[in-house]
């Protein structure tokens, strides 16, 4: 059975592939799945019948939103969007019963649970009028309670429904920059905070705040997420790529940066900003603390704005490492709020509580003058603020309970269990990985993902390219139509020219791990058996 | 006593000038207040101690950045929040006792209260473990909880906490466009439907695909809402406006149109779209169907993308006007979807239920080419999706409790409680208004403000020229010094040269309304009699 629907889901590449290349054949599956699919692998563009009625051709459209890629969420997305309709519509019809996302860091959506003091905390402030009845003592715990009326006394009028600071609420930046203070030792000021939607919207002001036109460079690793090449390409930037060492896990070598500084000096590239992702994505990466010291003495002697995307703090899953943020870093060695312009995002996305979709963060803004802070204030008060659930969830991950709270013991244990289980699920995709011929994997010290190496025969790299696809998006391709697992192509975050990969996340559920594996390995060999030279 | 408080708080304005005319003789009172105020008088450089260590100088940033300007939450709420902080540690210090904010449509800010049954289902999807618990039932309304289980059922994987697609969970879109085909009558496309965190993000990502250089025109309304220079400015392009006009209620003449576009061309600007907001802001009225009719024609002859601004599509406070949706109007005219390219923004933040913390709403986008749809559908995708609680409530205001559900009573209450008292407030502070020496006002026919006009002495004219401060934003601080209340200079919005006016919100509690017109006319009075020519 498992053959015959292999066999199937092949030939409808074939046809899509085979209709399109004689256009004057009908595909023997006219599915909408089918025509997607037919896109993808040929960059047909869509239907244009449109075009002549409309006053708005692509083509008018401003040329950076043209230039903009987001691999993450791009067409591997799509089709495998399509495919999932498909499958509902037509049950049976592929060797797998499901999609798998494993393109994004978006733990709730493959069963991760919340966290539950977080959520009894968040609807508490979403409805207070129950916060004094006696049924609510019975489902919720004490310390939520009392947290949400801390909280309500913390935001005017306790309105939960009012924009807030264009910074966020006060007392919640108090409480932030308190957790800040704790996690590193050095003082944090609430002045410094600016609460945002996610971390996504804190990068994209920094990069308008700091590009003026395509002779701003930001320094960026190679790979990236591509947040950032998707906001320089917005903002009319040049991204200026530092290639992470992948022979020794993803290494952050400074001969490198001064290497590419220079080379980018030379092209008359202004290179204003240094983007450090740490811990790492798409590599997941942990840097050592004196590798740190060097990034930020490099800054400091390069006068560069030091972006450090630290959304993954709580993610570190060897015990050889640990995460250091890079303020910490800069205070312990000397370098006071007036030596370095650094900024800091921090995401409610990520860590063991993974709330993606409530859309908090921060940004910790140090080192800025006033008259520069004033205008960072003025574009985040065009937005009037981030949405209140994102901000109280921000203070509470950066403020969970304590010892001794009713709530500790099992918060405790849900993040535990949480952190402990991706450690594992991370080990079991990495030994995995490497087992493949021809791919090799770096560790997962941190972060979500798995970011392995894929060296693939020059027959399978012809044929991609036959059908204008990069190699790695094509084997991508390939393996959603084949199992129903959902990466992300290596060529979206950049890699060594030449050389391929793929970004797979660490976040199905552990059982679902060792099938994982085995449905990887049965493609990847019968992949490597089909093109092998 | 209050004249003695009075003469205490012009002498720290006078002071202040003074100190900074002299910078030698030391101010009274240095506190931070009186350095803002200076500040904001005087248009001093802050503090650039800094800049001199620092790479990243206020000249260095973008210059859109820089040119962009956002009088809604600018310096005249610098200002207020300082008195505010001054009156609390320095209580009696000032001729009031609390800070009006009337600057903003910040609705549960000045105390209105959410409406409950959407904090209901909000909390509950928030934490969704208690729905099928008994103590659930004594706290909750019946409807909430089936309406939180719907809902939840529309969520892939119930996950609340999960990134959803780009565009929002397909099955709040579904809810929105049934909510959209109910109001108009005519069918509404769930695909066609961006959900975003609040309108002000659908409106930036318009902006962003519109404009590629400063040639490329955006036709504005003057007054506007600032939201829409600031856009402009930030992405670069150039606002075209086109002048309400205040004699005839703020009403929108095609031949303003028609002649403000040819200037426009002649100078070089391709216009590319027609902003509208309806009801206005800060205008406030409500436009004829048969004046939409002639907008829609003219943005279809001139090849213009409509962009309506309908955030307070539910706020409309006369018999005599009713809400129109653009789409409606256009499709009731024969033009379908190909015809027009239209956007339609709608906010949780307005209407009834004023959720402005909870940064929810949507756009909904028709008549654009499907590749022009993809580039949109990749701009929000880079930013991954729009926080779910906002999600959920865009859902629930476009399909509220309806007759013979649990809580349709008391939601009706509440919604008809707020708009009636709103309609009430507006009456008074338009007649209250209308009252004061050289000040005319519109009647609010809709949406959250007043815009008097307000006819300014020369010599009060020459006082502020000799401050370098607009004369309403002179006559704006000089309100927020003598009562507390904070409205918003009309330069922020734009008006005919040599007219000053000024935005005040309807929002403050209905009974603190008759005191607000009482300070306000004894402040205008003395302000008059001290410029009197």
């Amino acid at each position: 059975m498992r053959r015959l629907v292999a066999h199937k889901a092949k030939s409808l590449i074939t046809n899509a592939t085979v209709s399109l290349l004689n256009p004057h054949r009908q595909s023997s599956s006219p599915s909408n799945y089918c025509s997607r699919l037919a896109r993808f692998f040929t960059s047909l563009p869509s239907d244009t019948s449109m075009a002549s009625h409309n006053p708005l051709s692509v083509d008018s459209l401003n040329p950076k939103v043209l230039k903009c890629e987001y691999a993450v969420r791009g067409e591997i997305v799509s089709l495998a969007q399509n495919l999932q309709q498909d499958l509902k519509a037509n049950p049976g019809s592929h060797p797998f019963e499901e999609i798998l996302y494993c393109n994004i860091g978006n733990p709730h959506s493959l069963g991760q649970q919340p966290i539950t003091f977080f959520r009894e905390v968040l609807a508490l402030c979403d409805h207070p009028t129950i916060l004094d009845k006696s049924e609510t003592q019975g489902l919720f715990s004490a310390d939520s309670i009392e947290r949400a009326w801390q909280i309500l006394d913390q935001i005017p009028g306790s309105a939960t429904g009012a924009y807030s600071h264009s910074q966020g609420v006060k007392g919640l930046r108090d409480t932030i920059a308190a957790g800040i203070e704790a996690r590193d030792g050095f003082p944090a000021d609430p002045n410094d905070i600016f609460l945002t939607d996610g971390a996504s919207p804190g990068v994209h002001m920094m990069m308008q705040l700091l590009i003026r036109s395509e002779t701003d460079g930001i320094f960026c690793p190679i790979p990236q997420y591509p947040l950032y090449s998707a906001s320089i390409a917005l903002h009319g930037g040049t991204l200026v790529p530092y290639y992470l060492d992948e022979a020794t896990g993803w290494g952050l070598e400074i001969s490198e940066l001064k290497k590419q500084l220079e080379t980018a000096r030379q092209k008359g590239i202004a290179v204003r900003a240094l983007v450090v992702i740490n811990p790492g994505n798409p590599t997941g990466q942990v840097l050592a603390e004196e590798n740190q010291r060097e990034i930020v003495e490099f800054c400091k002697k390069e006068g560069l704005v030091l972006l450090a995307d630290e959304v993954y703090q709580e993610n570190v899953y060897v015990p050889e490492k640990q995460f250091h943020s890079f303020k910490k870093v800069a205070r312990s060695m000397g370098y006071g709020d007036k030596d370095i312009p650094l900024v800091s995002f921090q995401s409610v996305s990520k860590g063991y509580y993974g709330e993606c979709g409530k859309r908090g963060g921060y940004m910790e803004v140090t080192g800025f003058s006033p008259e520069v802070r004033e205008q960072i204030y003025k574009v985040a008060s065009v937005n009037l603020c981030s949405n209140i659930s994102g901000q109280i969830l921000a203070s509470l991950v950066m403020s969970p309970p304590k010892v001794g709270d009713e709530s500790y013991e099992s918060y405790f244990a849900e993040k535990d269990g949480i952190l402990q289980s991706l450690a594992r699920r991370a080990k079991i995709l990495e030994d995995g990985l490497n087992k493949l011929e021809g791919v090799t994997c770096n560790k997962a010290e941190g972060a979500m993902y798995l970011f392995p190496r894929i060296r693939l025969p020059n027959k399978a790299i012809k044929e991609a390219e036959s059908l204008k696809k990069a190699p790695d998006a094509y084997y991508a391709a390939r393996l959603l139509n084949a199992t129903g697992i959902v990466v992300v192509p290596g060529s979206g975050f950049g890699q060594v020219p030449g050389t391929w990969h793929f970004r797979c996340t660490i976040l199905p559920q552990e059982e679902k791990i060792p099938a994982i594996v085995s449905r990887l390995t049965e493609f990847h060999q019968k992949f490597m058996d089909e093109f092998r030279d």
